[in-house]
């Protein structure tokens, strides 16, 4: 739901990773001394640089500072690139694979990942010729401004030539990363790197199919009253009870720190001692703040756990969008609308606000922030529904770049597919398929992560419940800790070493299956609405 | 007083600017095309992008994240140095050159100075051996935790044999730079280029023999009380207050910010669009803060007050190390502590803090502030008595260069010369010759800049109520926009297009005179102790 800055382009490709590590062996690299390591930790400075510019141009930096920052951004991007491309790195790859190839067995897990995803990166930057990269940020600049007024003006004709330009460069560009696939094969690829699309396809269409008629049986039953959580909340009072509740969540201060923005995010300055993450505040809804906090803790919590061994090297940041999303996911839904979290908790809000919820259970409070309803803007939506937002844009995208339907067809599809899985139509374009921004970007082949990130935090809760059997009586005795320690052990830790499938293998003993997302949902929302 | 980290490095060069261009011109450069302004455009962003990651590891970082920001600082380093070193650069200010003395009559006086500083922040870099510079950072980093277990220990024995080896590696420092000039020339040029030692030391050795018996009559005079300045001010209230202050005084926080540290500070980061400055809260005294306030506001005035033209090039920033603290000096001392700005803005401080200035005299304030005293700590010092500390440490800094005093022999000329000069006598070497870090930095030829910006100050005041004779009347009527108007378009606007004792003469019509200061503190110190 919130932006993640964190590795929005992941950085890896398919491979075989046969040999497992012992969980408690210390992470090393025998590349330590080669080039190719040297170089790499040059850019993954440079890229913690970066953003920390970007974190410092959405909390800190003076309003006037808008257009000298974008220049020194652009400066910084050119070096990045420079050294991105340079000959000398690619030597230094082919070097490290032949070594590699000639002798296995001198290198670990972390040298193979760490050589895979630094040819990617080099790939993913050479590949795209540079007047091609030029045009492309030409058109998606001007096509955000497009967007802007046409959303403004509730007016798709207006987007509708620039976001026809932008997938056929979105398309040409995949091509150029590899013109054997197709497109959108490709573009996926670059946020779920190992994962093929028709596994994402597969749990995505058993997702529709099992949310659409649950979503059909809660909108037959008794909604849920959850008007009295409207209310008057002074900023600085929110911002306290967030940073208590970040301590609660065991979030570590002396390696990171909460500021406040529109669009919440987490962001990582290049290591596990550097995450930071931001809420939002609206004055009249505190929960709309907690579950911001919630969710990029999680994202936090990931970073902050991965291996000190690996900073500073191309796998040091978390593995894929998927998995990051996940970890959010895990924190703000499945423990952060929990009966067994807020039993322990909720004394502590209604200390932070005892208008209104000294006068509110909490039995009553976590069923009001678990109300489900067919809706259209994504990102207000619940934790029922929002997979479906995101399946539409997946249908939608896939479609598109496969050239099965043409751009100004799009307000109808859209709307058609609003009514069949969501129950509802958008009044105008601006609340329904002009509402994103992503397209206008380029950004194709990254909404099916957040889904996916849900799937994968069903699963991964799963196998924690069979390792920690009373994991909600622990919780409901106010412990955290102990969830986060399973997380790092079998998560965190590992950084980009595992690939997001390859890395839920290992963890659940089973690749990306949906049936655990469906069954916590069911199970959920029949007891939530009372539907057995 | 406070640190500034605007170019603690100064760059600039000695060079004839006859030509005086029309002070309301646009500022144009018609290198724009040349290679070496897209050269040095790219190194001003990077310095740019250096300073907010010290912004931010002062202000913001997490404690966890030291070792790893240290990692990322060396590597932008690295890359700066690669950069600032390039052939390519040497090419291109050869080229420059080559120009300007072909067809000097097509280039401006912004080109003439954008070359001038180009070479020599070149030349700087490439004079020194990278194995020098490595001796030298490794040196420096052991002295500074030697000085720190020293001045704990009150133990100069302790730190003497890293101060000998500091000392002995920057005079071979000053011999690479320039092997035909005395060591302590060539440091000082560093900081305040285009002036000779001669010059400044005749200045300072007048300030000293009018400053040393002044004292001596203030110290014969009844001591003011200032008793009733500690008190309990929280911390919150002082930064209300810090940032009323900052509007009283015309900062512009659309291109800047106020943040708390413990030793406060002003940054430019690269342009008059971002200029951020701190300060420190003592909860028992709140003129520590309000002075530290209007000292970092002038620094960042100056800056936010360059034409924007300059911005990203080497001649974008404050022009030297002294004509910088004259701005900072002119807004915390000649009006900051003034009975006419008080006169106006005191009831503002009253509103803020009742207690205890409800019940005292604005007269009385201001000669609180204004209380003078003979004492060992330079950061504590008075107006009157700074340049006493300034000098001594001058004297023997150029004493040391230059080989007629050595080591060893610090502590008892030191003691000597406080009592000399300031009456009193260090208890131990804690409070005496250890107390200052500069020299365990290498930092020689800095200490003298910080009196000769008094001096600059006090002679550009001179000249501005000379332009505006009414400067009292209208400071006492709540007025300061004509004075930052007057410092813009005679000081500011022109960042390092005139070297400092070229736009002293520019602004005054002469060079740097120490009189106006001397006159300056004697009218005033006389006034408040009643010495006529």
């Amino acid at each position: 739901m919130q932006r993640t800055v964190y590795h929005l382009m992941a950085t890896t490709t398919p491979a075989n990773s046969a040999a497992q590590p012992d969980a408690d062996a210390a992470i090393t690299f025998t590349l330590a001394d080669a080039p190719l390591f040297a170089l790499t930790r040059e850019l993954s400075d440079l890229d913690a640089v970066q953003e920390l510019l970007q974190w410092d141009q959405e909390t800190q930096m003076p309003s006037g500072a808008n257009a000298v920052r974008a220049e020194q951004v652009g400066t910084l991007e050119g070096i990045v690139h420079e050294r991105g491309t340079a000959a000398a790195l690619g030597h230094a790859i082919v070097e490290a694979e032949a070594a590699l190839a000639a002798q296995s067995a001198r290198f670990t897990e972390a040298d193979r990942s760490l050589v895979r995803n630094a040819r990617r990166d080099f790939d993913q930057k050479t590949k795209l010729p540079a007047d091609y990269v030029r045009e492309r940020a030409a058109a998606t600049s001007a096509a955000w401004s497009t967007w802007q007024s046409a959303r403004a003006n509730k007016d798709f004709g207006e987007f509708a030539p620039s976001l026809t330009h932008i997938v056929d460069l979105t398309r040409r560009g995949a091509q150029y990363l590899n013109p054997n696939a197709e497109p959108y094969e490709v573009l996926f690829d670059l946020f779920e790197p190992g994962m093929t699309l028709a596994t994402a396809t597969a749990a995505l269409d058993a997702l529709r199919a099992a949310t659409v008629p649950l979503l059909k049986r809660v909108q037959a039953a008794q909604q849920i009253d959850n008007s009295f959580l409207k209310g008057d909340y002074p900023e600085a009072k929110q911002l306290a009870f967030s940073r208590e509740l970040l301590g609660i969540l065991g979030y570590d201060f002396t390696r990171g720190r909460l500021d406040t923005t529109a669009h919440p995010f987490a962001t990582g300055i290049g290591s596990p001692y550097d995450d930071r993450l931001t809420t939002r505040i609206h004055v009249d809804d505190v929960v709309s703040c907690i579950m911001s906090v919630m969710h990029e803790c999680g994202h936090a919590h990931y970073e902050q756990g991965i291996d000190p061994a690996l900073s500073r090297t191309p796998i040091g940041g978390g593995t894929s969008s998927g998995i990051h999303e996940s970890q959010s996911r895990t924190w703000e839904n499945i423990i952060g609308r929990s009966d067994a979290f807020w039993s322990a908790h909720y004394p502590a809000l209604q200390a932070a606000f005892p208008e209104p919820f000294a006068r509110v259970a909490v039995t009553d409070f976590v069923r009001s922030i678990n109300r489900a309803e067919g809706s259209l803007i994504r990102v207000e939506a619940d934790e029922l529904t929002y997979n479906l937002h995101i399946i539409i844009r997946f249908e939608i995208e896939r479609d598109l770049m496969a050239g099965k339907i043409q751009v100004q067809d799009l307000p109808a599809i859209w709307n058609q597919k609003y009514q069949d899985y969501l129950g509802v139509t958008p009044p105008d374009a601006g609340d329904g398929v002009l509402q994103d921004v992503h397209w206008s970007a380029g950004l194709f082949g990254y909404f099916p992560t957040y889904s996916l990130g849900n799937c994968y935090a069903a699963q991964f809760n799963a196998k924690m419940r069979a390792d920690i059997p009373d994991t909600d009586a622990r919780l409901a005795a106010g412990e955290t800790a102990f969830v986060l320690e399973w997380q790092h052990a079998n998560i965190h830790r590992w950084g980009s070493i595992y690939q997001g499938d390859d890395l839920c293998r290992r963890v659940t003993g089973e690749g990306l299956n949906p049936t655990y997302l469906i069954t916590y949902l069911t199970e959920k929302y029949e007891r939530v609405y009372g539907l057995k």
